[in-house]
């Protein structure tokens, strides 16, 4: 199964069937050796197995936020960085600025070197992410994608601040379940020498892995979504005079690597049918399990969370088009998305992309299309979920993204709940 | 001494003196008794006394951030928010849009109401910032400033950083020591019903007033000094067309909360030479101990806290001249610092003020003239101290506070570490 790492629709239920727990520690392991990375941090692999053993044990049996959600991160990352990008060049793409002395430690610390595996040649007509990005940061993002949902209790930040739980008090109900991750995850590593497998890296190079891992990890939080994807739309909208993306520089990658993981957490509705409609069997489980638990403590239920009245076309049908699909489209159009030239046509894809912002026709476009069936799918199953639930036919007048982000934010800063001063 | 609380030279050390211990406590129960907010927020006064004992007993016996820096703290917030600010009218100060609804709301709610104290009757050329914030932003303000500093370990972020201490990992890198003093307090807060002296709020109430405490205290970590100074500059500039300032938006006036408690946090180059003089021995004593543990931990010593090399002129002059002064002179460029005018001359200061961007002479400027005062006294103790540890007389060529926000940020975003990536 671990060879078919390199498609897009990776079995990862199956592996999970297999691996019966160690999941984690599999995937891992496999694209470290297929990247190189071991060898090129020192890396000892005893160590390795042991932590990514515990931080795998550590993601509880919940129906979504579990060990195989984490798998799938990992390799929606692993995707992301290392598969075929039709016409990506660094050096050329967006609006190149990179320094002589950058590009050079970028050809000896990256992906660049070939490490024995076929899918780093480099191709005609095709980049790789992974080139891009020094090698350093492209172990973060790995890490970062194993470690992000780690010790995951199955609720919401919106939940765990409603009931003043114990760790949104101590994370000041501020990014309370991705300020939990980021640091159980690093006590984990840090509480055995056996566990620590960065022990190989420098003193400087350990600060910014750390600091590069806790900065993919925060930015999981969907309560930052559109100012992250905002900045990153900013970067890299050709419009934009003066500023513009610049691979030399560390926060400009950091951006993308941040994007890439925001992909990564989110990509169900970018996969196969089966797949996508497995999480959100999941996700709808996980959410049933709150609501169940908001109704015990005689909470106001939230929103897609009742399960006596299950709403899930709605929920997917917004999630797609207010999330998902701006999400992929912003990252497609930057010219950072995997994909494959239809078979003969080559040579009109290229003529087309010349002087077009949008993709060209003769892309497969895998990852887009897939969104673009799923969200049809959900829009017609959405027809008739409103049928039989709201058999008056009328149109709701609040989508389900709103309500969710609502939810997320009823807390915080952006909500502006009026202050209310006591009348003297 | 508590009848002295209008004074901005407050007696802080003698309070301290006489109260053995329970300063903190003392002092926020006079400031909320002058100023009416127990009745307005229906806060059981048993409850408040144990809670802020509790809250005092857990700062620790250190040289600076004990409780008698709370207090201080409390006190610098307490003066700006209620004493005369000459020309002050928030209705048509700054860039004025307050909705009519907003007016009504903030008459009913705040300091304008006369609640038994003389000092909040409006006098003709003066206002008071807390009759320009809802009674719940005010409260909030005070309630941070007391617990702004709670078990503070009389180290820096950037050591505990370096260490790895277990509050770093906590708080991955961000603000770990400001996340802890807000965290610990309300976790103290909440540990017992009889500390909860807010349980008279209703819901929406104490959420938001949970929020702004967090807020103000989070804002007290100096890595976002710029960021916060920068962001009120570009709000309050006169040549600002289209945003400017907004009483009538919480955000805006969120930013004014934050600025009163820097302010407050700083405020020792603001006051009499005798009490700005012991603040400086004590912030020099904690910052030895400091260095003390470095060298015992085989660490580099961080700048000025090596007690074999003292160059506290040094750290003054650029404290004052970078972070502090800059601060005050934005503050009261904004027409915020409460002043006096100059005897007999009201008339003159009315005058000179029209038309002219900078406080006219007329006035007093109480806490800017300490300012140039304290930074004129250093700056000559620096060429004394210069002339001791640099007997050769040569220009050093960096400043103390690029030194301090160098350590500050040393392992953090702003900081360009080199991925330098290994060679393969």
């Amino acid at each position: 199964l671990l060879d078919q790492v390199d498609d897009w629709n990776f079995p990862i239920f199956d592996l999970a069937e297999k691996c019966d727990g160690s999941i984690l520690s599999h995937l891992t392991y496999r694209l470290f050796e297929n990247t190189g990375l071991f060898d090129m941090f020192h890396i000892d692999r005893s160590r390795f197995i042991c932590y990514f053993r515990a931080l795998e044990n550590g993601y509880r049996n919940i129906p979504y936020h579990n060990r195989i959600h984490a798998s799938d991160v990992l390799h929606a990352c692993y995707y992301l960085t290392t598969q075929p990008i039709p016409g990506f060049d660094h050096y050329n793409s967006l609006a190149c600025k990179i320094p002589n002395k950058a590009k050079r430690d970028h050809v000896q610390g990256n992906m660049d070197d070939s490490h024995g595996s076929e899918s780093f040649k480099k191709e005609a007509d095709y980049g790789y992410l992974a080139t891009a990005l020094p090698a350093l940061e492209l172990v973060a993002l790995y890490i970062a994608a194993a470690m992000h949902d780690y010790d995951h209790p199955g609720r919401t930040n919106a939940f765990l601040v409603a009931t003043n739980a114990t760790q949104a008090i101590l994370y000041n109900d501020r990014s309370v379940l991705e300020s939990h991750h980021a640091a159980a995850a690093w006590q984990l590593l840090l509480s055995k020498p056996e566990y620590n497998f960065l022990s190989g890296l420098d003193a400087a190079e350990y600060r910014r892995l750390r600091f590069l891992i806790i900065e993919a990890i925060l930015a999981t939080d969907l309560k930052r979504h559109f100012d992250i994807l905002s900045v990153f739309n900013e970067k890299v909208s050709k419009e934009t005079s003066g500023s513009g993306f610049d691979w030399g520089l560390e926060s400009d990658r950091l951006l993308v690597v941040q994007m890439c993981i925001k992909l990564a957490d989110i990509n169900g509705p970018s996969k196969q049918r089966n797949l996508h409609e497995t999480w959100t069997d999941r996700i709808a489980k996980e959410f049933y399990e709150q609501g169940n638990e908001e109704k015990s403590l005689g909470m106001p239920v939230s929103p897609y969370m009742d399960c006596n009245y299950p709403r899930l076309a709605a929920l997917q049908e917004s999630f797609i088009s207010n999330l998902v699909a701006p999400l992929f489209r912003s990252y497609a159009d930057a010219g950072l998305m995997p994909n494959v030239w239809q078979p003969d046509s080559k040579e009109m894809g290229n003529m087309s992309n010349k002087g077009g912002d949008s993709q060209p026709n003769a892309l497969v476009k895998l990852l887009i299309n897939y969104i673009e069936e799923n969200y049809e799918y959900w829009v017609k199953r959405k027809e008739i979920e409103d049928g039989l639930v709201e058999p008056d036919g009328l149109e709701r007048s609040r989508s389900a993204t709103e309500d969710i982000i609502e939810e997320e934010e009823l807390l915080s800063k952006e909500n502006d709940i009026p202050s209310s001063p006591k009348e003297a």
